[in-house]
């Protein structure tokens, strides 16, 4: 119903979202009163609208008054109230005209009444308030800075000392054994370059000893990694950082441990321990136990067992806990997610995500919890679960997909040739997945380009770096940073891209890193673009339109991939980025790639 | 992507559904294998095609084959297998193109990738066997036939004596307190008629005494309600219907019991009885307690109580098991599934839906479970919940809106004026909803044009009332008729359609009753009818076409609700129903309403 002129630049015609312009409080408590609006464009000729809302179970409706009408734009506003009763409130609008019955909903609007699953939601289980204002920065340790101050520590067995020039030994046995020397004291003589950047959030993968650089294995959960500095440099690191008003994110994996764990060891020759009971081991010949991904070094965890729950992630005695009270983090990273408590015709994957929650909202109020989760994580993002998620399906992905495709190989797992989308299918991969959980999970979910787990973004799309960097500002959601991205590291796999830190300035892509630093400010600098709503105007092929507005403020973004029609603007904009103001009857910029920022109201 | 041209008669270009032709074994265990295989239009140019597969919460891709090309509709088919490891499998098919990468879900083809909500679902929890050619026929007690053999029992104190042809109440204080006194003796006595018409199971509205003539407001679960004919009636009915190889289901509400029911007297009377626990009693001033629908007469039960779940559905001492073991009954349809257990900050609702199928698995393994769901009830039909619900969400309110808008009030709690749609978004409502469960829950929920809780079909839209029957009886889904509809009973409003049945065969609308049967017929005649896959073909504002077929036969379907622009038949068709044959490159008939069934494999 969107574009029927598409020549010329064209807002939905009717939008809601979870955003303050919207909700008059995103962050509602049971037993409260929230008032929600919907505007709709005059054009549609609305005679009546109603909130859907669905109460322990049921549908009531509720009819809302026009609040406002905006003529320079032919909106009417409508706002309702509507009571917060259940923990999480699901609600459309239905808006009658003269000819027919509209529905308003998270994937847009509607000639026929939908089911539930994508309506509106707001939880009353929030993300700590400092999220919205998150910039991540992601450390993999061992590659990020060896310190000045404290010595190398003794290596373990397992590791093969390299130089920091030594190049990366990607894709062989080696891999994940170089040993390159980083610790987390390291990391802490570097905050001054972090905070210079303008991330303000680390999050750093796992710190617990295991057999390999990357530490997925865990050996232990009952001590920092002596090759990484031990407890005391997680002390100092995390007093570092809180002395600079900045926040510390840990890496945990409730899939898996290490083959090593002490659990594991236990609970394979010990049958009557309850160690035994932690892992999916079948005894009978020939003997086995399950593992992640058919790695016979990572043995799954099997959830049924309260003690491994309570040891790992529910209560005050838990790994989740104890970290965060004796060492200070503030929040966790949890690895693998998508499958932690789920084997066979095993399903805890709700109470792993739950349990962990609860634990971490009665250990500190102010705590962020992130799931790694490569694919659709709705079902654990309603609320009581996850915060968020490392937002691979619906901004790497279709970024990627959009682009970069990336023709070297296959992406998450995906086989044949990667996917090429246009920017409609962008746009409508970033709606429809948003429209499935509540606003809150959407903007505190991380955006990434990368990560130690992909290729880097620029070797898979350099000329098409600066828009990469673009989305990661603009698009809800906290943007975060694969350490050396901002330096233009390179790699064209998951090894490859784990290079240590460049820290002579002379290898730097300077281009690059200004313009993060750039973009970093602009979005510190416009709190729309932090927890602003998000509006989808006319995308094309070659080209995305969004807004992003919050009461004070309306900004609109262009990205473009290539040369592109251009659309009449239907708005002043004044330049914000790209250098260009906008004039409403006059052509947009049509050039590509390029991206633009404009101020609009 | 799917009607480039509208003259000619256009199949989806690409289709999968969870029946039989397409999937080797609709009703997989665990650790089986199970092939499973998609069609795709060669206007495509599909170089090759994968199952997408999630397993313990992972994707995994396997390569299809072609397995079969069908010249005559310009088709190819591929096959994959996939192992039955969750007790859900969701799947979905990547084709990948010249031009771009397809995804096929249960809503259709996608030029992106998308969530998996949408994804097909093979579920290891299978209904009975029996329910896939089950045509019910749903009988409230007190208005279906006195017994000639047994004497009115004395009524209680609320009841309003009426004679079998006294007007009903409707919308009176009385409504619900006149009785007519139509008792399970007289269903028992009234079987040939049932059979005869074409129906092969009962569902009867509660028997469980209550205060009033529709028993939602139970006040004892330990016996039959005298006033019906108590146990021995019940033990009878039962045994008179299995004698027929007929199937008898119960009506239970888990959500609330009656004011006068013994658990809510001693509840209130006694805060230290386990039955106190039973309910939200607020005993503060002023002294509370939570309620159906704001009916103080209705208080809503806590399930938190594990007592109450022992009671009502938990285990082998539940009223569940009860009344299956002991008088024999064939399922349960359980009343206003969609809020039992949810109540302000619990939600308890999936415990409520998995806790009563495992015990009915556990009594016999042949039973049915549907419940009652006016809303979307996906989030309960994933398999291990209700087996199917009463479909008003995705068969009869868009029905209703497509035939028949109800314009003399409101429907289903919507405001305002009642919806009306054209035969796309009726289609796009059946398939959205059907997309979101497994193939087995939507062939096993419950059809139905009306029932006792809303007004007569045949009076909100007479003309159309065989448009009504055919579809009830060719879309998936078990067909249901409200007694009464067979032989024109009327009602404006649900206590107005509550009409005692006109044994006086002069007052019937013989050919309604010659439509029913007729078709009921049919429906027995053919098993693509029964568990056929569905494929929607291009369907307009008056008119919607569909296929259901099996690995025998393949049936076509038109149903227009008025005179519409004709399509250019791409097949040959046999008649069925209907007087006219389907000749390819000819004119399919434009009349309306009517409805034809051909023939076309």
């Amino acid at each position: 119903m969107n574009d029927e002129d598409v020549d010329l630049l064209q807002a939905p015609l009717a939008h809601h979202d979870g955003s303050g312009c919207y909700v008059s409080n995103s962050r509602p408590e049971l037993g409260t009163v929230v008032e929600v609006s919907a505007r709709f464009a005059d054009s549609l000729h609305v005679k009546s609208v109603y909130v859907r809302v669905v109460v322990d179970g049921e549908p009531q409706y509720r009819k809302a008054k026009v609040s406002r009408h905006h003529a320079e734009t032919a909106e009417t506003w409508w706002t309702v109230s509507i009571d917060i009763i259940n923990t999480l409130t699901s609600y459309r609008f239905m808006a009658q005209t003269d000819r027919t019955t509209l529905w308003l909903n998270g994937a847009g609007l509607h000639e026929h009444n939908i089911p539930d699953a994508q309506d509106f939601k707001l939880s009353v289980h929030h993300a700590p308030h400092w999220a919205k204002s998150a910039v991540i920065y992601q450390i993999f340790p061992d590659r990020f800075a060896r310190s000045r101050s404290h010595p190398l520590p003794p290596y373990p067995q397992w590791a093969i000392p390299a130089e920091w020039e030594t190049p990366v030994a990607a894709n062989t046995p080696d891999g994940v054994h170089q040993v390159y020397g980083g610790s987390l004291w390291g990391i802490t003589e570097k905050l001054d370059y972090i905070q210079g950047l303008g991330a303000n959030t680390i999050y750093v993968t796992p710190f617990f000893p295991g057999q390999s650089n990357h530490r997925y294995d865990a050996s232990t959960f009952e001590c920092v990694d002596p090759l990484l500095g031990g407890n005391e440099a997680l002390k100092t690191l995390t007093a570092a950082i809180h002395q600079r008003g900045m926040h510390l994110i840990g890496d945990l994996t409730l899939n898996h441990t290490g083959i090593s764990h002490e659990w594991f060891t236990t609970g394979l020759s010990q049958p009557e321990s309850p160690e035994a009971g932690f892992y999916y081991i079948d005894r009978n010949p020939p003997y086995s136990y399950a593992c992640f991904n058919g790695a016979s070094s990572l043995p799954k965890l099997d959830h049924r067992s309260p003690q491994l729950r309570r040891r790992l992630y529910s209560g005050s005695n838990s790994v989740v806990a104890r970290y965060i009270r004796d060492f200070g983090l503030d929040g966790w990273r949890i690895d693998v997610a998508q499958a932690a408590g789920k084997y066979h015709d095993i399903d805890l994957g709700h109470l792993v995500a739950s349990e962990t929650r609860k634990t971490m909202d009665q250990t500190r109020p102010d705590l962020l919890l992130i799931a790694e989760h490569q694919f659709d994580a709705s079902a654990a993002l309603q609320g009581d679960g996850w915060q968020g998620i490392m937002a691979y399906s619906w901004f790497t992905k279709p970024i990627w997909a959009w682009i970069g495709p990336y023709q070297d190989g296959n992406s998450w797992g995906a086989p044949g040739e990667a996917e090429s989308i246009g920017g409609n299918e962008l746009a409508q991969m970033m709606q429809e997945y948003a429209s499935l959980i509540p606003w809150q999970s959407y903007i505190t979910s991380m955006n990434l380009l990368d990560s130690h787990d992909t290729a880097r973004f620029r070797t898979i799309s350099k000329e098409f770096q600066p828009l990469g960097i673009a989305l990661l500002m603009t698009l809800p959601g906290i943007p975060s940073i694969f350490s050396g991205d901002e330096v233009g590291v390179e790699g064209n796999s998951l090894e490859a891209g784990r290079q240590p830190f460049p820290w002579d300035k002379h290898q730097w892509d300077v281009n690059t890193y200004s313009l993060y630093q750039q973009l970093m400010t602009l979005r510190a600098n416009h709190p729309a673009l932090q927890d602003g709503g998000i509006r989808w105007f006319n995308s094309d092929t070659n080209s995305i339109i969004f807004e992003r507005a919050d009461n004070t403020e309306t900004l609109l973004i262009e990205v473009s991939r290539a040369p592109h029609k251009p659309l009449i603007s239907t708005v002043n904009g004044t330049d914000v980025y790209g250098g260009t103001d906008l004039i409403a009857g006059r052509r947009m910029p049509s050039e590509g790639p390029s991206f633009h920022i404009w101020q609009v109201s």
